[in-house]
């Protein structure tokens, strides 16, 4: 490797100068090491929000980050492997019914996942709304659970990728989290590591996705396909809308409940028809012909669920915890239902305790929100719209405060974007 | 003041927005009182970089590093005072002959300095060459030199805008130097806090100024004489070329000795042509009607210097280091100089000794160069072009090495830039 220094490194980035591959290599090594200090990294950090990556750079970026740590070798198990991502969004409890659909199809799904920061809520927290389920396997338990249930859903060990961990708390706290390539390179460093064969990933765009705008999500889509097909894991994404709350509950448990509905044939249509469309996109990857829906309506689905429960350690049959306070908001005046905000709603089920300011914060397991209506509804004057659930008052006040802004009611029905938008397969 | 976070500042301004007053205030003491991090601010100061500071801006900005520290107050004197600042250029021995010469037509010169790092040298680095002279004078001293002398050159104490030596060993490391703004407002706090009535900016655009294109040599006089003016400065700036080194001489007591020789009325043309425009500038900020040009030939510049240097210590009479070991670099064929390279000598003599790469390196005293012919000149093949001083063969080899690149001869004379360009005094 050549000499390189920070401020060289920085500097051609900044200039608008492509990165030599050695260069970045030797920056993130040099950074993981600690040898390049924080202010140097998010310097350039900031130089790259502006001016970018080229696709090579972001290939040899996102290499490097893989680099950093292990790589899980899923490659002696007898069934295909394939991940689903999203890139988050209010009442997105899709991987609880995916991951054991897709598994009662044929394939094994490693659902390596986080934790809910700020107003989206984390697939984790939900789970361990659960009685006695642990996010935590070995990389071992992870493989026998695979093959022997067929689905996983856990915490993505330390040991995937630990420079972006570093990376991902500096961004956190220097703006520079918005950057579609350290937003690509994020996600797909840890979902190549994790050792899937195949992937698609949920781009959402709307209010109540961190990208609102459409050509950026795009953007970002194309590149996270680029990334994943440069590095052998067959990638396909799919755009879909995050304007409203995906189903009608938000919130750890409220969802889980909800996930269960669908996995018996039941629930919300929305959660319904996102979930198989990624479920026919997944199989269609790893060359599986089944039926996804008959895998939800004959209980198939449901009972690859339980078991995944009960591998790691969690009650399928447990009375769930509830809200020790509740309350509803009903409607000021009759009329149609135009839109719900997501945003606003993933903020009110925050404050009401369901998700953390700070990754160090717990959360509450009932607390949430419940949208009664959907847009298009027509509804009465006084009917209700929104259900809340706290562990206390004080909680249920701070979350009613803002929620009557959420709903916009009109005279008649609005064309909102529909759910599924486009399908990037490159 | 109202509640700001770190990362809401940093996006305001990497999102192209105004930030208000009272966040670029919390923003700066927050981070002098050590409570926003270093990595916050090198991406604060990466998107400044990008995206700039509005005038409002950046007069904010310059106020907070003012207040950051003691503000020199030098109303009690009985002359007017003025001072001069130079963006740093390749044998830019200006202030040690200006000093005193302003100062002997009847103006108090308040030059507080600084050290030279990377390729220019620096005008500390150049008088201390001078047996038992001391660059580091308490502000009573500094008032009282001025009284009795006229003209200070000294260190500028630690105490003058402390948070903007934090601000540059950061912009130092993170490649965040070369933003108009940030140098503006670091040049511009010092000398505001340093207390002169009158200030003139000496400007350098070419090859051997940090600044190399006349367009934003121009944006950065412009921006510093708008801040000088703000705060009540009476600024003009001038643009001069530093395109060749000025004068003969580069290193710390080969300077000494050269401006010594223009103090007594002789010396290159180059430096006491600037020496005499900047001096009428200043004299006429002050309202001082007097000839410099005849101050210069008549020996009474020659003998403030003189007492200048005695108040700190010096002997102006001492015997000045001279070099162990010395070597000549011959013109190769005959022909006209086209040019000569101010950045390359500059960057010789650093290698020979007369610089430092990092601020705590020590400078040898007695290394440089000599340059022996000017741009225009006819010379003769053998012709001796360069001599090179330095303290030991190693040194002298390493300079020797480059040195040969830094001269064009060609076969006319060329028109090249002059030395005086616009004045700007909006």
């Amino acid at each position: 490797m050549s000499f390189h220094t920070a401020v060289d490194v920085i500097r051609t980035k900044r200039d608008g100068d492509v990165l030599s591959n050695d260069a970045i290599s030797w920056m993130l090594d040099a950074y993981n090491r600690g040898e390049v200090a924080e202010e140097q990294m998010s310097s350039l950090l900031m130089a790259i929000f502006f001016n970018g990556l080229t696709p090579g750079e972001l290939g040899t970026w996102t290499d490097r980050m893989i680099a950093s740590g292990e790589r899980l070798d899923l490659s002696g198990l007898s069934r295909p492997t394939v991940d689903k991502h999203s890139t988050g969004g209010v009442g997105d409890k899709i991987s609880l019914i995916l991951a054991p659909l897709v598994a009662a199809c044929g394939a094994a799904v490693p659902q390596l996942s986080g934790r809910g920061l700020g107003h989206t809520g984390g697939t984790l927290d939900k789970l361990e709304s659960i009685p006695g389920w642990r996010a935590f396997l070995t990389n071992d338990e992870v493989r026998q659970q695979l093959e022997e249930v067929g689905a996983v859903i856990c915490a993505a060990g330390q040991g995937l990728a630990p420079v972006d961990r570093k990376l991902y708390s500096l961004r956190d706290v220097t703006g520079t989290v918005e950057s579609i390539p350290l937003i690509s390179s994020s996600i797909m460093s840890k979902k190549i590591a994790e050792g899937t064969q195949a992937l698609v990933l949920d781009v959402k765009v709307g209010r109540g996705a961190f990208i609102k705008s459409h050509d950026q999500a795009l953007e970002l889509a194309t590149t996270m396909v680029g990334l994943g097909l440069g590095h052998g894991v067959a990638t396909v994404a799919q755009l879909t809308s995050m304007d409203a709350p995906l189903g009608r509950a938000v919130g750890n448990a409220l969802e889980v409940t909800e996930s269960v509905e669908v996995l018996q044939g039941r629930g919300p249509a929305d959660v319904r028809e996102l979930t198989l469309a990624l479920a026919s996109i997944m199989l269609g990857l790893v060359g599986i012909d089944a039926d996804p829906a008959a895998k939800l309506d004959d209980g198939s689905a449901y009972a690859v669920y339980r078991r995944m429960i009960q591998a790691q350690g969690g009650d399928p049959d447990a009375t769930l915890p509830t809200a020790a306070r509740r309350s509803v908001i009903n409607a000021p005046h009759e009329g149609v239902v135009e839109s719900i905000d997501a945003l606003l709603v993933g903020v009110v089920a925050w404050r009401l305790g369901a998700g953390r300011a700070r990754k160090e914060d717990p959360v509450s397991a009932a607390a949430g929100v419940v949208c009664l209506v959907r847009e298009g509804d027509v509804i009465e004057r006084g009917q209700p719209l929104f259900e809340l659930h706290a562990d206390d008052d004080a909680h249920l006040q701070v979350g009613e405060a803002s929620l009557t802004d959420a709903l916009v009611i009109g005279e008649e029905k609005v064309n909102n974007r529909p759910l599924l938008m486009e399908r990037i397969t490159r």
